[in-house]
Parts: structure tokens; sequence; C-alpha cells
């Protein structure tokens, strides 16, 4: 995945967290031949991991062009991704076990609104209508904003917020690719267009040196998607991850 | 309007850019008994003008708290207000003019979703229901995201997209109580309920000393309206203006 940037094709926005989910969405937007603007936030993580490890992925793959915003999501706190809370570990996250059914404490309040709507008025101004998120409604069902409802409302509303909806111009698309596959169905069709996970971070709650925890609900969602694909993560742990490799 | 803030009634979120509108809406949400979270935003407007004013406002009134959040429009460009395009003077506003029925060039793309954004992540953090914005459909029938439709479907998506939507907890209403009243109506009704509008500020382009101008279409629509109530606007005025005063 080494491209040079496409300066004439059909401009279209990724939204780009550093994570698996959103560098296989950019792989798709690449294959459909758009000229990709990434969008990215610093929203008061913990760790800068995330944006550099986005900006990698960006130059690599060749978009057109990558914009980092800074907002400041701590303001709201209620978040242990934003806030002052210890990242949950080791939970059960089976189908059947009860802490699967809850919103969990890294959820963070508004947060994919916020950066859908920053993603419009970029949309807006450059002229795109498809706009690219890589939620995902199977392994993440406790979030609220990962839902197809909550997709298609924002898409409405979209389409009424911006000149599209009173001039009948171009019509806002909200493209997710992933919304209903799991974990490990994403990491197939990615490894199958070429996409290299090396680059990626998914832990809530890395280590000074960039180790992933194993333990935190992202990694146990990713190593059980890497050996349910039946293929190696090639990021490195911590710890030697309770989930099965 | 000077009051202390009530800590123990019902939270609400209110939009205030420190203008005449919001300030009319702050003075309409804290007569129903609400404790007032205001919200400004500095998002690369050409002044600092609007954000000093919206914390005078908010003092006054005896807001709980209020938060002014930094956001960067400006890397999006495409509007009057926040990229290098002069803002439009003395455009012929009545309704037959050709010019009142384009979208204005000081239009800032997907604003009110972004602030409205913002406002939700604050709204579900402190566990408010109401969201106060005051727009108006009327005087600006030109911006795209201050009619009734894309209210509603806002408020739709707000309520899929936060805990509400999953919990069935705390459901949110984006309220506009101007959003079909005239600018006359407005300072009207804002004046019958204590509104000192000498602190509001309306203009795209002050003078450096925080002048109006009398000539941009903000400041139109502001004379015009005082005209036809038939009070005089309290603020100070770098010329005389054109519209009937």
């Amino acid at each position: 995945m080494k491209a040079t940037p496409n300066t004439t094709s059909e401009p279209a926005v990724v939204l780009l967290s550093g994570g698996l989910d959103s560098t296989t969405v950019l792989a798709i937007a690449m294959s459909e031949g758009f000229g990709i603007h990434g969008l990215s936030f610093r929203y008061g993580q913990r760790h800068s991991l995330e944006i550099a490890a986005a900006r990698r992925i960006a130059q690599r793959a060749g978009v057109r062009e990558h914009h980092v915003v800074d907002i400041d999501l701590t303001l709201f706190g209620g978040s242990a991704l934003t806030a002052d809370i210890p990242v949950p570990k080791d939970r059960d996250l089976s189908p059947s076990a009860a802490s699967a059914k809850e919103i969990p404490i890294t959820y963070v309040p508004a947060r994919n609104t916020i950066f859908l709507s920053y993603a419009l008025a970029l949309a807006e101004v450059i002229g795109a209508s498809n706009i690219f998120i890589g939620v995902n409604a199977l392994d993440y069902s406790g979030y609220p904003d990962c839902r197809p409802e909550y997709i298609q409302a924002f898409e409405k509303m979209a389409n009424l917020a911006t000149r599209a909806g009173v001039e009948g111009k171009t019509k806002v698309l909200i493209r997710t690719p992933l919304i209903s596959l799991s974990k490990a169905a994403i990491i197939t069709l990615g490894t199958s267009i070429g996409v290299d996970y090396s680059d990626t971070t998914s832990c809530y709650d890395p280590s000074p040196t960039g180790e992933a925890c194993g333990r935190c609900d992202a990694c146990q969602l990713r190593l059980k998607g890497f050996s349910e694909a039946g293929l190696e993560d090639p990021i490195a742990y911590a710890t030697a991850p309770s989930a099965a490799r």
C-alpha cells in the first residue's frame, strides 16, 4: 500500500484514527478511485500514538491531504478515554456476558457526531459527496453512535444541513463499509486488498514505548479478530494476551 | 437581568454567540427555570468581541457555568467569516431581491451542526435534555442549517447518537424558540422579559474599537428589527446606517 497522491479524481473524506478499522476503510476508499482527504482528531487522548499512526498510514497510502484537527473533548469528561478514569481490563466480552450489553466507560459522549460534523464541513468545502467512517455495529454494539440507524439519521441531517439541502448540489453519503462485518471479516478483507496492519494501533492504554496492553476491550477484540481470521497480529504487545491468539 | 447561579434546577445547554438572538434565547431558558450551562465557540472569528460579549451576557444572566470551546474552522475556509474573503456590505436583503435567496458567503460550512454536536456532548455529560439555540428561519432563510427541517433531523439523530437512544434515558430536545419569529418580534419579546441588548454584538465586520459597521447583512437585519419594533438599538455604529433606523 504505497502510492502517489491522486490529484484529479473525485474527492472523498475518510476519518482516520490510526486503528485497524479506519485503515481498512481507507484502503477500500482508495480502491474505489477516490482522491482521499484524510481527517484525524487530537481529542485529549491519553497518548499521541494514534495521531502518529494515522499520519504514517495516510502517507503510505498516498492520500491527497491529511488534516489533523485539535478538539478539546476533555472539557466534557465523562469517558475513560478523555477523563481521569481507569481503562477497564480483562472484561468478559462474550455475547452472553452482562458487560457486553452495557455502554462501556470508554464511550466518549457524542464523539462520532462531532467527528462526522467536521467531516461534513470539510466535504462541503472540497465538494465531496462521500464521507467514509469505520464504524462497526457488531463488535461495538454498546456504542450508540456506531449503529446503522444512527448513521442513517446523520446522513439525513447532513443533507439538510448544507448547501446540498438548499441548492440540490452534492448529495452527502455517509459510507460505512465495515458496519456489519466481524473483526475477523474486516481483517480478512483488508489483508486481501493489501492493508499492512503493522502501522495500526488499537489499544486504549498502551505502554510508554507504544506496546499494546492486550487486555483492554480494543485489544481483546483485535486479538480475537486476528485469531478467527487465522492470521498473526503484526503489532507488539506488552503482556501475553489473555485472549486466544 | 442580573442573578445568582441556580444550582439545583434541571440543567439546560444554551448556545451563546454574544448576539441578539442567543441573548434572547438565554433569557427565555432562564425564565423557564433551567440551570444554564452556556456554550460559546472561538472558531477563527475575525474578532474576539463575540466571545467577550458572550462572557458578559452569561455572567450578568447568572448562568451556572459557561464553556468557551476553541474550534478551528479556518482549516476548512469557505466562508467570509473564517477565510480571507471580504464581508459583503450594503446587499439588498428585501425578500424580492435575488441576493436574498442565495446562500450568503458568510455561511460557514456545517457550523451549526458542529456547534450542536458539542452541545450534545455537553448535554449528555451533565444530563440535560434541553439544548437551546437561537436559529431563525425567517431573516436567515439563506442558511440551510437554520431551517426547521434541519433542526428536526438533528434532534432525531441526536437521540440515536447518545446513551438516550440505547438506554432510553434522557430524551434530547433541540429548543428553537425564535425559529419562526421576525427580528422585530424577537426584540419585542426580549425587551418584554428584561433583555438588555446593549451588551450584544451582531456585526460581521466591526471596527477595531468594536463599533458595528451598520452595512453588513447582520447589521442591516438588526437595524431593521429595532426600527420595526419601534425601539432604539442601544449599541454604537461606526457609520450612519443606510437602513431605516
